[in-house]
């Protein structure tokens, strides 16, 4: 069960002690926090991943029995790392889609897959599938050339968001031109150094929203609560579940958006669909779609402490076709707060810190994923909940704070 | 750091690569279920435990990078597993105490310390040592020949329980003799096979509870409400969370009991006071301390899924002397139903029951160990919270007992 002929010749792969017998093994493509949770989610189902790791030392791999190192663009490397296993999962979107699609004529168990996931790699892909669907969209361009570029910046009245088809993530990728002349510029560097690219209009953000869902290959959902999620230099910095003073219309209206989107993509597994809320030309709350993930997402952390089941375990239930777990909220407002690396590392070490914090907040849930730092790198994040949600909100944010920074201003 | 001397030859143990930088090794003897919680707990704080493991598909070994494979009776295994970490604690309590004194003299952090832990390794001594402290115990006498036995036998009216002073659990080594005849045969016996004895009067049972409280080596405390536990043939069942009609006095009391025995016993880590809830003269609900246990316990399960912090991350928290965590519920009712193997397996694989039971109950919280099966062992349990206590005990009852049949009835 967990040998597999590669390449030429018979070596065993993984560590079949890992596994209970009887249990499903899953494989997970990619080494990062997000593995790394969903292993908790595993142990206690009665499972234990298998990791596909590119260092022993990286944050899933630090926690893993079955740990297989290799590289995800290596057909080689995958199927060591899927031999054996009942299914394949993805802690990220990187898994070049021509060994996806090798692997599944091979009868690899791929979920989601290449036919869902190229909505999650490539944004011009996924714009045109959403319109296609009637989803809620800015106004989009491809950008194949500077006339291109120069036809959509007046059509939006110079409001143009330009950004990489492919690659982009946590504000990488992702440009705001202010002039037309810059605009021309920066889409003949980038094309010229190989960047694929569309421009959207930008849209007059009120705020950012995140619906998640879970899909299984049978096609039953599971939405939870939409959040807010808040950014910071591009990067997710906290999420409020739920949305506070979210219609209950609006609310309903986008669960049941992503659940359609997760139905016609074909999605399997978690779905995040980050919207953008921005006023309509009658001052009412509207929403658009900004990004799609199709793996555990950062505005889904909250559901470790704040829900009944948890992204994590989510997940992996979609993925093994299970039926999946209730979503209700273990309380009024949970709020997760990242612990993105400061500028500077502070002297007092983490494990200190995170007294400091618990010291003043008992009911802080910290999470860390055993990573050094760098700045910018998201290293952790806090989970709280509670009643009122400026104080929760409050309370989460100077944890995370206090775990970059050792002080609390 | 992770190298050591041990016997004659100086050879690396442990998984270096498992350890986040600056994050504690904490280093668990003992590879069953409590290690395996405890790992997941350990995880989501930035950590990866060290297991002293006998087997590498055991339970905890499944699930973590840094195993070392041995035998806890053993010195040398003791110091492969200990070499760098930072704190050693167990998943039982059967280490031998002068291998924890000799480990303590060479500069080991063992928590809890042996002085703690005689009070859950032998009877007499935790009977006695509560007696002094005014804590509530039933009548006992230690049993060291026959004339003993049947004097206790006279002196409590027929009412006798025998115990083994050591090694007994999950109602081993405990005998309920009906006659005097019967308990002179069965003292004879024990003590000629060389089973040190103790007696102690047979409580009038109204009910069993369970007062959990976590201890830090700075002599903090923190309580988790106390639940009530249901046994059936000598195994814990249920755990009822909060304790249902627990007057509020008998809560705080029986809270301040377990915070003091941790206090004056000086338990580092998780402690378990099993108690007996009888009626007193005047028909008033009355405890006594039954047993003691040093480390997460299976009746304080349900704080995985009904509270702030559960068991597993506060023995962390507590044997690391960090600030313990928030002992908040999150819901009204939480009851926990253990998974025991049936007599018979049935056909139906495991993987396939939890979805039967999903089905029925999506906010089940299954919990499993990685266990095979066999009659009566301890292989999961199932958490659910909600609101209606009869209720949420029917769900979570015909949930475990699905698991284990494969039939609702």
């Amino acid at each position: 069960m967990t040998e597999k002929d590669s390449g030429n010749t018979s070596i065993p792969v993984g560590n079949p002690a890992a596994h209970a017998p009887g249990m499903p093994v899953v494989a997970v493509i990619g080494d990062g926090q997000l593995a790394r949770m969903m292993q908790t989610a595993a142990i206690e189902l009665g499972q234990s991943l298998r990791i596909l790791a590119g260092a022993k030392d990286s944050s899933a791999a630090q926690v893993a029995a079955d740990v297989v190192l290799g590289d995800y663009t290596n057909i080689d490397d995958l199927h060591r790392a899927v031999a054996g296993a009942d299914v394949m999962t993805f802690d990220h979107e990187h898994v070049p889609t021509e060994h996806l699609r090798q692997l599944i004529a091979e009868g690899v168990n791929v979920q989601p897959g290449p036919d869902a996931l190229v909505n999650a790699q490539d944004k011009l892909v996924m714009r045109k599938r959403l319109r296609e669907l009637g989803a809620p969209v800015p106004p989009f361009l491809a950008i194949e050339n500077v006339a291109d570029a120069e036809g959509f910046f007046d059509a939006v009245d110079g409001q143009v968001c330009l950004k990489a088809r492919r690659g982009g993530y946590d504000g990488k990728g992702v440009w705001f031109p202010e002039t037309k002349d810059e605009l021309a510029q920066l889409v003949e560097k980038l094309l010229g150094a190989g960047t694929a690219l569309m421009a959207e209009k930008k849209v007059a953000l009120v705020r950012e929203l995140s619906a998640m869902v879970a899909r299984t290959p049978s096609g039953v959902t599971q939405a939870w609560p939409v959040v807010e999620s808040v950014q910071r230099n591009g990067v997710c910095a906290e999420a409020v579940a739920p949305a506070p003073n979210l219609s209950a219309e609006l609310q309903d209206t986008t669960r049941a958006l992503a659940q359609r989107i997760a139905s016609e993509l074909g999605v399997t597994g978690v779905l995040a669909v980050e919207l953008f809320e921005t006023l309509d030309v009658n001052g009412q709350p509207e929403i658009f779609v900004n990004e799609l993930a199709m793996r555990p997402h950062n505005t889904g952390h909250w559901t470790q402490d704040g829900c009944v089941t948890s992204q994590f375990e989510q997940h992996l239930r979609a993925i093994l076709d299970y039926p999946l777990g209730s979503t209700e909220t273990l309380a009024p407002v949970t709020v997760m707060a990242n612990v993105l690396g400061a500028d500077t590392d502070p002297e007092q070490p983490m494990a200190e810190r995170m007294l400091e914090v618990w010291r003043r907040y008992p009911q802080a849930k910290i999470h860390l994923y055993g990573k050094g730092h760098r700045p910018g790198r998201k290293i952790g994040h806090v989970n709280m909940v509670g009643e009122d949600a400026a104080q929760v909100r409050a309370a989460a944010l100077a944890s995370a704070h206090y775990l970059v920074h050792a002080s609390w201003d």
